[in-house]
């Protein structure tokens, strides 16, 4: 991986359908904004961003929920990426 | 419960009709927004969120009353679940 | 009382008619949005609210006058209240 | 007076166009949002409002200038009252 | 002058077009926003206001250049003012 | 000059054309806002400025560019100028 | 070069495709705003910005994405820059 976000923003590959079938976790069809699971692969430093303190929770390889709308989709490698603000992860997947 | 949310995220399990009566909470039909009746199932760290010390007041376990359009639905294992901030709890039922 | 508002948000039952007129307090027909009166019925603890120490100036029993559109209403034990936060009272009727 | 207004909140009573004349102050009929001028009823404890430190400076008896639109009205054992935010106080008349 | 400003307000009295040739400030007709000259004639105290430490930086009797379209009309002893934040002069004329 | 621009204030006088070819710089027909060559002709002191600590960085003399649509324009002797925020000013041409 | 952008602020010079395709970074036609390729050509000394302390974490030289409609556009000696905050920069590849 060659992408190295700024401050607390964070690269993720979504993960397809399969995969997530295979977490258990199924995304439903209602009207509410859905979030998506995707793996993390690049994680800003954090710090002083917008002047206020970020600590970045999140690691390289960890399964996340993130909000659907969030981030810029970007193609490295022919691969498709997301940059996300960390605060537009809703959680992680152990 | 295989999620972690992050920050002052909150996971909650939306509690049916017949549960909502046993405990003698009914939402009226009226045109201000009702709020609904979950269990938590998962509590963020709560810490630096957005550069402001967010405490977190709830825990797994207890019954919360929240605003309806608030948050992210998601399915896991069959099941449906919210994910919402701690703000979004108006109150815990004792 | 089995409810209990987290951070800055206070439970009220909203006074009828009848009571107001006996406190002398009557809410005129005119343009702007009308403040009415209610009974407190429970208190959150206050402290830090979106990162802003919030003291929580009104306690249980005391009458109120507070902003009509504000907050969420619920039913308990059949018995409508309202849930709002303290910033949305405007003021105590001693 | 038996209204105790919470945090940086005000209460006031609105002159009639005779007091106005007598102290000299006439609203013109310009495009403009026009001040009216009022007496201090009741005033608020300021501390920390909104997690901003407000510091009251009015006082009650004082005459000041309010924005027309600004606060809630309210009527007493038959009077009307203004509730409005020391903020919406333009200035006192001396 | 009988009125006392609050805060980081200011009382100025607009200057009419034969001075504003005098000092030689003259307020083309363009298509944005133009200021307008005028005599300080109140200034607050300034302190803290919004939350925010506010410093005076005019004194009663100096010129400035203000946005038109900023603050309230008033009329003391048939003599037009304007009350404003001090935020809304632009400069001071020297 | 005889304008003291407040807080963080600056007035510059926009460049012609033709100084502008000069200085090398041109400003595309593109659909985005075009930043427009200046000269800078007073500073205000900075400091406190709605709350915050303001530096000023440019001085007078300076070429500076900015947003064409920042600011309020005044003519004084015969001369337009612009009396804009510090931050509206993008970059000092050196 | 010869700018000198203020604050947070950064001057860009955008890549064309065939560079784009070299280093791997192809930007698919989806419907979200798509990031953008280029090279960093100055950066603005950072400090306090807007009251908020912002650390560069960005060098002259390095390649950055950047949200395609950030900025404002100037052409330099022929050649067409952008100037934009830092905050508007995704991520640097390395």
């Amino acid at each position: 991986m060659n992408i190295r976000p700024l401050g607390d923003r964070v690269v993720i590959k979504r993960l397809e359908a399969e995969e997530t079938t295979k977490s258990g976790i199924v995304l439903p069809g209602a009207a509410k904004e859905k979030p998506q699971e995707a793996k993390i692969v690049a994680v800003g430093p954090g710090g002083i961003v917008n002047g206020k303190e970020v600590k970045m929770e999140v690691k390289v390889g960890e399964k996340v929920l993130f909000s659907k709308y969030a981030g810029n989709e970007i193609k490295m490698d022919g691969v498709e990426y997301t940059i996300l603000k960390q605060d537009d992860i809703l959680a992680v997947i152990e």
